[in-house]
């Protein structure tokens, strides 16, 4: 059975000595944190997910979810009670509005610890996730009214809100929506149609459930500029803030998956279910984006959780079990065999997915900052640095943490060999979890192409220029450290092929749009290594810094081990991003159809 | 529910044009197998995969195997009758020895049969696959008494094989197996201990399972050194050739795993079992050698089949699926959307698991009629010479086709997007399926070290020198041609950079063999790629060879662009590989053990 245990210091170590915490202690939204509020919820939560949640992940998989004939879903043993002490806790709603039964604490708090909670139980942790999506979407664009009515159950976790987008005909093209609504004389709207893939779209956690469904208005324009979004609960609140009538959405099925079988994947039909309109009418797309940007960056912690526990259980295998020989020679000639540990390739594995680890949870915390600052920040220059910095950083952060999660889940499983590939060891299991978050919120491929033809170009590329001007200059700035400058050769290399690759899509991306498409995805990837060699560029220097006042210990020293491998290793893969984007479209676009 | 269209025209192509089967026509071993016979068996054969293998994929995967409380097994519904008809029409025992009722045709010709029975159903193309494996164990080193009591009956399949080499706490490193072989008074012995992971290890699908199983006589030397290889029959044979007296092993459980549930992955409990020594005492493990060989070209073999098939369902799917629209512009403007094929990066994700799956299957008919060479060759020197590279070349084809096996088997998925995740698309059962040919019969991790340790610097280096020498020759004879030339490109760099990594590592590897370890996987895969290359290049030839005869089909163009697309996409990831195996150990071997 797998263990988890939540890296707390090292979430503290980066927000401490990389991010310097202190310099935030005092700026708007972060007052009511001062480190020691924040290492204290951190290891609360921790323990929290270690003791209560993690347990759940195996049986949540045996068990599923379990639909019954009228239409009600029974999640997995545990999860009812589990579900209920996070509520009680406080930790659905870290970092919602007091006003509404919130802690107040900030973003980057709730999404530090959401990464614990992913890497104990995705399946489980997903309901509150969704739930956080929805509370943002309300509060940007919700009425005083919807806001008064529902955010003080979603708010604390009461109730559990899902984003329902997909029809049967279109995921990513939102344009062909068919679900209609029709105004009724109330001012609210009758909603009717069919939505699939819907995530914790019923369960027995809450005592309701808030849906957030993108619809067409009767008579509303065709295509993306005719959507509209519209809140619908499971049952309408009564007059006393509780539950009363049923509302017309039924659970008709609920999906057979590879995964997250803890979480309901539900088929919804809404059959002249009472919605009300959130935000303005056929302006359902720019509402619904708020609760999806958040969850892109939900979906990329799943990829960072999954990896986590996924390095921490392969690695203990490797410190126990014994198989062969290190190959200069018996390490432990008194014991029938070595450690795994003491084959290269083994360790390969391992530091593939622990160099990883650490760096992604560096860019992690440093985004997740950014999300409040780009709130609070005093003056209008920062705030809006901060925006454009999360607006770019938001695709490659879910496209690439979830591609390596999913792939180094796989690593993982391979260092225990055949018993990977067996339930009962778990390794599976998250193989089988992490390869969900590569396709919801926006396929990977989605998401590189919202880089390179959204991202990129807005505001006259702004925010890239500030990424990568921001990188150049730590390199100049650094430059003359004499301990520092062996770890950044390979960012420095990194960061030439990303301006390249830059000014080639510039180029290229312009005159055919092809080009732009058929280097999404490498550019993301180098784009995504060059965002991590930069976090260890910084991590480094922070090390150093902790090691010229005397300091030593074994934590440090791991640390400019792996910066190195990830610079020796992992690095020299942008070279070969930027070979292959700079193809171009033509032999791509080259196959005629019938020929696939 | 997916479908499966055995690639009988692709492999014919590559006969005929690429490796020039006429030339074979009458040599040794080859006669009985003109090409029109070979047409016919794969035409026959594919007929028979598409009709009576595949529709069982899917039902193996949701029943699974089942073990009753008697220790017997039940297959999924279907596999039994599939099974007894493969057998009745000879397809079990087509490279089978006339002598034992075999078909007697080149070995060759089941490889790339087998191809479509893993393109369509792995779980159960593996219980003949195991058959074979265990036939070519028992004809090299069984005594004439072995053969004719099993032979006959095995290689038609009526019985069916497995290799039992693993134990709880040995799988790669077979120096600690435990399980004691025990000396009876007529010449046979008593076997008794716990194998496990054994694949077909018990079914009902045939009379008898014939066990090879590794053992250690009592007294024998510690290590690999003192393990022998036994024949233990799940009920002994009786006088008339049928079956007699049940055995004292049985199945005590079967695995929960990951996939190919169709396949009883069983334990195996060895009471006093009777078994027989194949081959001598202490020589168990190169006995079994000539079995693990085999099966692991099988299980290459493996990835290349799920390869293809996830690409015929994706590019299935990309054909029908609209959504969006091209960055061009609408495509069919007077649909509501237009195919997924118009989107470059679904093009990048099929174009690359097909590049692989034509290259692959040119390198598997290389190395399938090597494999005949190594035996049939009238002189003495290409009989070595083809042994040498089946020798090389097993580990690459083994590591390199089922990681790509994997990885295709994932990008298909993703093409899908969330019905990908969905278990009726049944996209996920083939990454799932896919999973384990990484990890079985030597994991990935134990080629690479195969390769780099062991087949590199045999007989100084006559096997790699051979292929190396082999593609510069081509380069160099094939330079001049205006036509070829600029498919050479890519294969005359990656050329370089394996003969850059093999320089490194004959310099390095020798000084500190964990810098050949730290190497190994990037070595292995650089040498795929480059084979790869090689044979995308003799591709090219031959279509050009073709096209200069004025023939023109859409076939041959595509094979022209795929080529393109390889060397452009896919070649460059050659350059990666020598960097980072350039890195050597140090970094690798620095972090102690107490830090993971």
């Amino acid at each position: 059975m797998p263990t988890y245990k939540a890296p707390v210091s090292d979430t503290v170590f980066l927000l401490n000595d990389v991010f310097n915490y202190a310099n935030y202690a005092n700026a708007p939204g972060f007052s009511e944190a001062p480190i020691d509020i924040v290492e204290a919820v951190l290891s609360e939560g921790a323990k929290f997910v270690e003791e209560v949640v993690q347990p759940l992940n195996r049986v949540g998989d045996i068990e599923g979810c379990k639909r019954h004939d009228d239409g009600s879903v029974t999640t997995p043993k545990g999860f009812k009670e589990a579900y209920k002490a996070l509520v009680d806790g406080g930790w659905v709603g870290l970092a919602g509005d007091p006003a509404y039964g919130g802690q107040g604490l900030p973003v980057f708090l709730a999404v530090l610890f959401s990464e614990y909670g992913y890497g104990a139980n995705i399946a489980f942790s997903m309901y509150p996730g969704l739930t956080n999506g929805a509370v943002a979407a309300l509060t940007v664009h919700g009425s005083d009214e919807l806001k008064a009515r529902y955010l003080p159950k979603m708010t604390t976790g009461e109730w559990t809100g899902t984003m329902c987008l997909t029809e049967p005909h279109c995921g990513t093209d939102l344009g062909l929506i068919k679900t209609r609504a029709v105004p009724e004389p109330d001012g609210s709207y009758a909603i009717t149609g069919q939505k699939i893939f819907i995530s914790a779209g019923e369960h027995d956690l809450a005592d309701n459930i808030v849906h957030l469904v993108l619809a067409r208005i009767e008579g509303a324009p065709a295509g993306v500029k005719g959507i509209s979004l519209f809140l619908v609960p499971k049952f309408l609140p009564s007059a006393d803030g509780g539950v009363g009538e049923r509302n017309g959405v039924m659970c008709g099925s609920i999906e057979h998956k590879m995964g997250i079988h803890g979480n309901t994947t539900a088929v919804l039909n809404f059959d002249g279910a009472k919605g009300w309109l959130v935000g303005e009418q056929h302006r359902g797309l720019p509402a619904m984006f708020v609760m999806m940007n958040g969850a892109r960056l939900g979906v990329a912690v799943q990829g960072l959780g999954v990896s986590e526990v996924a390095y921490q259980n392969a690695a203990a295998y490797a410190k126990e079990r014994r198989q062969g020989r290190s190959l200069k020679g018996p390490v432990e000639p008194d014991k029938p065999a070595d450690l795994l540990l003491v084959h290269p390739d083994v360790r390969r594995m391992l530091l593939e997915v622990r160099a990883f680890n650490e760096g992604a949870r560096a860019l992690l915390v440093w985004i997740a900052l950014t999300q409040d600052e780009a709130r609070h920040a005093p003056d209008e220059k920062a705030r809006q640095a901060a925006d454009d910095r999360l607006g770019l950083m938001t695709p490659v952060l879910k496209g690439v943490f979830t591609d390596y999660g999913f792939a180094n889940a796989v690593k993982a499983q391979q260092v225990l060999g055949g018993h990977g590939y067996i339930a009962e060891w778990g390794m599976e299991q998250f193989v089988r979890d992490a390869r969900i978050a590569m396709i919801y919120e926006g396929a990977n491929g989605v998401q590189a192409l919202d880089l390179v033809a959204r991202k990129l170009p807005k505001d006259g590329s702004r925010a890239l220029m500030a990424f990568l001007g921001e990188v150049a200059q730590f390199l100049a700035a650094e430059k003359g450290d004499a301990a520092l400058a062996p770890y950044l050769g390979g960012l420095q290399a990194a960061l030439g092929h990303l301006q390249q690759a830059s000014l080639w899509l510039s180029r290229n991306g312009v005159a055919d749009p092809n080009n732009a498409g058929a280097a999404s995805t490498d550019y993301m990837h180098l784009f995504g290594l060059t965002a991590l060699g930069y976090m260890w560029a910084r991590v480094v220097k922070a090390v150093l810094a902790r090691q010229g006042k005397g300091e030593s210990n074994p934590a440090l020293d791991a640390k400019l081990i792996l910066a190195k491998f990830f610079s020796e290793r992992m690095l020299p893969e942008t070279a070969a991003h930027l070979a292959r984007l700079s193809a171009g479209a033509s032999t791509l676009m080259a196959l005629p159809a019938e020929a696939f």
